[in-house]
């Protein structure tokens, strides 16, 4: 279309109104079906228009509406996401075409088909998911195909850069940045907040960005925020982080692979885990972050996300793979993924169990501990300066001697200390062995999902406190776990669920799975 | 979930509310982010809500709503599609729950994995659809599943039949139940109109019952529309069937394997074409609309479906071994497919070539007629009184004695005649040859897509009118087609697409394709 064939006259034009409808993510327009100048029915269903409007373009999906408090006649509604990328003011005038369909869909056609894309093809793919120039269901078309013929590990590795180029990155102007990444599906699994104080007081620059959590019951964000403001400017985290050695914040201000967010938006909804689209999604957000060392943690166990130590060394292969050529300085550890790390799930209860760690309190959690230790262990030993095997004794001198509580309470102090106190949620409930024996396996899906379903991690109360742990013995009627919830509906929704299942398996002592690690 | 835990108290319920949009069949509910009962934001984003209101439940994609005119902070709306489905007051009282993903989507998932799926999977699939209980993304999973690692010729018959039994079927009590039915992809192609007047005034029966255009600028449907009408209960077309022993109708009115129209509704937009899913559709479609004997035309040519005579014939053999297994009497043509049939596409043009054909008028388009003859012939050697070779003759005869225009005006006649006179569009454009030469090349995609950006099938006047054809001999600035529309949005949309491109190719007469049949 040439500008030159259609002069801006006021009739082909609609007037912009914003619906105040949340459409995460997706682009949705909205025209009325009596629409005075588009017939709203001429736009074939489920395909896109293309909005113009102050010389900017948008692509959305449209939904026809039948309501003139909605939309007008003679207007153009959009909802949250796309008015915000449109930029434009309300009442503006804009005009409405066919979209075509993002070009890199042909690439996408192409993985369909079972072809190995290219570099340049995800490239493209990347920057038009993180112009909203795809739809849901064009995401989901991406995903499986990438996720059913699998990707190569070039594949893998251009994937990531394609994320990474696609957004903005970190520079942190030193030439050792370290960093932690658990592949995920452990519930309780905060490390981050005792790892991060101690490699930070050891002198290390571990500036630790993380998201919320998605699925999960609590990311490192969601827990650190029940003490710290986590939502920082960038130049802001820049001064802190060169103050502390450190800090554990949200990376969600700045634009840190974008198109990695888009997509695990689909993902998870749909349930498909593909291995490429993990290591790609990881490696982008620490790439962008300005991570220069990074350790990667694989826990491995019957309902995690690796069940087994085979796939759990072919997974490491491919990140040390796709590491190298990112010019990453990468290590996997292979952690022992049978059950929850810690005793609580969800913010609060995380929160409690790493300030124990830290505190040195006797009723910390043994394992929580352990874990720190052997993770903060080995970032140490990315110090040119410190002898291989070192690095754990060096944790546990920090952590014993209180350095590490004294590190998080600064970075607390620098983040800016949360003023509201948080407390377990207050309708509670709690979950009884019903018959006695030992704990022969509990189940992490089952344990996250319950976490979430109270509340968490919005609710930084919400989640489970567990009692027992693996090999514990038990007497029927014992508790084996209190749920926490603020809200009542959760509540229900939460006590449905452990009222239905509780997650935990009662056996005989030779039932307890053995550890595959460790 | 019991019943017990949940006694149904006032402060659980929202008041159901209808919102006034059309999402597609895709079920969206609307929550107010400060919703005094469920809090928006605890529901993970695209994953979806179970609404529950007067014993019936719904799956519900849920979008966040910031606007209390939109639906209020004790409200729960309901998208037009969802509202329906749901089939209750407004105002009545709605709990609302997480959703358990649709069983099925397990199936689905192994189909991504690779594995080959059994005829059960395929119901539960189908059910799922059928019940709304996909959200677009889930089913987008599915079809790059089953496109990608392809379904096997029996994954194929089950799919058929799953979306046969999930549906209604009609039956017309007679032994030999005659159909025809086009793969798609050539315009113009409006044989059905000319045939079933032939078969039925032969004897044979032959309720065509056929589907509106979705992505072509017109069906048989929107065709028919322009001299009667199509829409018509089961119970009248019946009468009209066995009288007329034919009639010319939208399916629309019968749920005719409905999983179909669901899954189409996502391939189209996501231009995914998998060969599996069209067989289905198509035996599906005519095996729930009562068929017996079923004749496939699969046209040939660089710009159709099928571009080799080899996948031609592949596909035919799969369409033999589904149609066998599924009992039905089922003959494959192969036909020209090198270019748009007739002159006119578009609803209004392709009716008046239809009338020609059926007047006998001397302007009539040859290849409609040709086309026409063949098919009627093959239909009509169903007759089991009918000797081999002898079908098109009596064809022909039928229609050069005008007993077909006859038929075809019985039919009307029965239908109900049209009271509204269409014309083609006022608004028009023609497009010219750029230079002299002989036409080597017809888009019909391109054709097709510029038919629909016109206003077809809507505009029943939209369309293109082809002054040229394959082999055709022009001269410079000598038309090639016109373009008719009847709104001015749409006439700009197509007149900027034909002055990008014509679709047209004008060269040299050696450069003329052969017919590969015929």
């Amino acid at each position: 279309m040439t500008r030159k064939s259609r002069p801006p006259q006021e009739r082909n034009h609609l007037r912009l109104r914003r619906v105040a409808i949340d459409t995460y993510r997706e682009n949705v327009a909205y025209l009325h079906r009596e629409c005075s100048l588009y017939r709203a029915e001429g736009f074939q269903a489920l395909s896109k228009i293309e909005i113009e409007a102050g010389g900017k373009r948008i692509n959305a999906v449209l939904n026809v509406v039948d309501d003139d408090s909605i939309v007008g006649i003679e207007e153009l509604g959009l909802a949250e996401q796309a008015f915000d990328q449109l930029g434009v003011k309300p009442g503006r005038r804009a005009s409405v075409r066919h979209a075509e369909p993002p070009r890199s869909m042909d690439a996408v056609r192409r993985k369909i088909g079972g072809e190995r894309l290219g570099r340049r093809d995800f490239l493209e793919i990347c920057t038009d998911v993180v112009e909203n120039r795809y739809s849901k269901m064009e995401m989901a078309a991406f995903l499986v195909a990438a996720g059913q013929s699998g990707l190569d590990r070039d594949e893998i590795l251009w994937l990531t850069q394609a994320m990474v180029e696609t957004g903005d990155r970190l520079d942190w102007s030193e030439e050792l940045v370290a960093d932690k990444h658990c592949i995920g599906g452990i519930p309780g699994n905060r490390t981050s907040m005792v790892v991060v104080p101690i490699v930070a007081a050891h002198g290390l620059l571990i500036p630790k960005t993380s998201s919320r959590a998605i699925t999960s019951p609590a990311g490192t964000a969601d827990t650190m925020e029940v003490l710290a403001h986590v939502e920082l400017p960038p130049a802001r985290l820049d001064r802190i982080v060169h103050r502390a050695r450190g800090c554990i914040a949200w990376g969600g201000t700045a634009r840190l692979a974008p198109a990695d967010d888009i997509l695990i938006s689909v993902e998870r909804p749909l349930g498909i885990d593909s291995q490429g689209q993990m290591i790609a999604s990881i490696l982008a957000k620490k790439m962008a972050a300005g991570s220069t060392h990074l350790l990667i943690d694989i826990p491995v166990g019957p309902s995690a996300k690796v069940r087994s130590m085979r796939q759990a060394l072919a997974l490491r292969k491919l990140f040390e793979y796709v590491g190298d050529h990112l010019d990453l300085h990468l290590e996997v550890i292979i952690t022992d993924g049978r059950q929850p790390v810690g005793r609580g799930i969800g913010p609060v209860l995380e929160a409690r169990d790493v300030m124990q760690v830290l505190e040195n309190d006797p009723r910390a959690p043994q394992d929580l501990r352990q874990k720190s230790l052997r993770l903060a262990g080995r970032i140490i030993e990315f110090d040119p300066d410190v002898r291989g095997g070192q690095g754990y004794n060096i944790a546990r001198d920090i952590l014993d001697s209180g350095r590490a509580l004294k590190r998080l309470d600064d970075i607390i102090e620098l983040q800016g200390r949360q003023e509201r106190h948080h407390h377990p949620g207050r309708l509670q409930k709690e979950v009884v062995a019903p018959r006695a024996g030992h704990v022969v396996a509990i189940d992490n899906l089952h344990m996250a999902h319950l976490a979430r379903l109270a509340g968490a991690p919005l609710d930084k109360g919400a989640g489970v406190d567990l009692f027992r742990k693996l090999g514990d013995r038990v007497e029927k009627g014992e508790p084996l776990y209190r749920v926490h919830a603020e809200f009542p509906a959760d509540f229900r929704f939460a006590c449905d669920l452990c009222s239905r299942e509780t997650g935990y398996r009662i056996g005989s002592e030779d039932e307890i799975p053995q550890t595959f690690v460790e």
